[in-house]
């Protein structure tokens, strides 16, 4: 499963607004509105944010547009996810390197999606080790092959524990506002025949208390140098909730989802997003027009509350900021 | 602000499922129509239930029908709230003691309606009391006016403090997956110019890290001996939130939602409720539609996580067992 295709001089989107009720791929040959499509979350997950962006470039170099403005727009798209940065980063050193040459661009993008792939891969190996024989396996959001450039973080460390046979349930939460582990995780989970219970994210407490859990596993949009992370709104909770009952949490994300330049989680900048999110959905209004809403998009968790991180060079363990910098070592 | 009225010989209940949207009166002549209501939650909330249950036993006294069979009828629409059984189980008493003369239980219909708002008010009076100045409160589901005969349990209390100056702010989790706090706790606070700001369920854990909530008060539909107590789904994670973050936690609710017979929370039934709850939202799907889907309509929350029990003759603080004992002493 994937959910960006490059082919030849065009960008392809699965369009994730429209999942699982209808799969309509969505045509680029214009960066600005790959942009939009960021930010209005055609494409999501942060790895896959990294990768659209990437292909962006291309579509500007092709275009025989300012690669640095191309770059200053799609950096403007969403503000938490650090892979975003990450990628335009790879692709302006690429620019630099070749002159500008779009044939080298598509090169340095179609290796980013790879590699962002095999990553993945990696991370499944590394990480299904941690994921014990019959599994039942808690995961917030989608951070799976829709998210990534395809296989997954946490949904690919799940995917690697199911061909070894070792899953007996994945509980999915379905994640408000915008419902992607509901519309995503779930019909990744189905597609893949992968055993699947969908919940209301306040459902997973009382999971747990049962001891339906044995371990949770997110992705991640950004993490600090020691270990504090940002991701969907309500993963925090699900932190919390793991630790209280003493269910192993873990985050899965490659080592260009980690922001060493900033020291922990209160540097990472959250997006709060529209407010009619969650008074309305799919156009239905919810509640009524008058209330106030609070919606960030993310909150942080911290390292304390984390059991291992899941990356594609392996699982690391506390004390995080002292093993994290080793991986960049 | 209220939801149940009786007028001539009819019972009329605002259909709570079209809030806050449409505002439409149901009337009722028929007993079996309202364990329908309550079955498809037209009606809901303990205290409502049990209210509108009762008027159910007058409409059935009215047509000469076998108020046994009623009873029976109205007891199998929920299983969890028990003011439903007790609201049955005293019209049961009139019905003996009155030889089934519908105006004796009309009378005593109309009598536990207006203990109720009046056991709302004297909960409302004692609670506020644990409201500090300048609060930022968080409340789960609703437990308003519209859960009850009128004025609301947990709602009560925010109302009490909002008329003595004491409320900055009441968050209201949307509750998934019937929304009751978007679309009828959103809707109570704002007719009543409480501020107020939704949130989706997963983010109250966020605003608890943030230091933005002061204390959470939540409603009950069924508590055992011990204190442990059965309320809607996600209350439970706001408790553990509100523990691991040192938020004071409080349920209120009057004593009939008191069942002593049962020890502890284990022994409180909880009712699972349609899976399409989930996978769908006003007829729109949300999920694929294979997917399987865990939907229990309660969870239990231990007595260990909360702070205070705030009832119509006072709060009852640990140890919950002797005390509330004492209530019914």
């Amino acid at each position: 499963m994937d959910a960006i295709r490059w082919e030849g001089k065009t960008l392809y989107l699965l369009d994730q607004t429209r999942l699982p009720v209808e799969e309509v791929w969505l045509p680029y040959t214009d960066y600005r509105p790959v942009a939009d499509a960021i930010r209005t979350m055609v494409v999501r997950g942060a790895p896959a944010i990294g990768v659209a962006a990437a292909y962006a470039c291309c579509l500007a170099a092709l275009a025989g547009e300012d690669l640095e403005e191309a770059k200053a727009v799609l950096a403007a798209s969403r503000p938490t996810a650090v892979n975003l940065f990450w990628a335009l980063e790879r692709m302006a050193q690429t620019a630099k390197s070749c002159g500008g040459d779009p044939e080298a661009l598509i090169a340095e993008a179609v290796a980013i999606h790879q590699e962002d792939v095999e990553m993945c891969k990696a991370m499944g190996l590394y990480g299904s080790a941690v994921v014990p024989e019959g599994a039942n396996i808690l995961t917030h959001c989608n951070a799976g092959a829709l998210a990534t450039g395809g296989y997954g973080t946490a949904l690919g460390v799940i995917r690697a524990a199911h061909e070894q046979g070792k899953v007996n349930m994945v509980y999915a939460d379905e994640t408000r506002p915008l419902l992607q582990g509901a519309r995503l995780t779930a019909y990744e989970l189905v597609a893949d025949h992968i055993p699947a219970t969908l919940i209301a994210d306040n459902m997973a407490a009382s999971l747990m208390a049962k001891g339906k859990i044995d371990l949770a596993v997110v992705g991640c949009d950004r993490m600090a140098a020691n270990g504090d992370f940002a991701n969907k709104i309500g993963t925090y909770s699900v932190a919390v909730n793991a630790h209280f009952h003493g269910v192993p949490f873990y985050v899965a994300l490659p080592c260009s989802t980690i922001d060493l330049s900033i020291p922990d989680g209160v540097g990472i900048p959250i997006e709060e997003r529209d407010k009619n999110e969650v008074r309305t959905l799919y156009g239905v209004q919810t509640a009524p027009a008058e209330v106030d809403v609070y919606n960030p998009a993310f909150d942080v968790t911290p390292h304390s509350l984390v059991t291992g991180i899941i990356t594609e060079k392996g699982v690391i363990y506390p004390p995080f900021q002292e093993n994290l910098q080793k991986l960049f070592g």
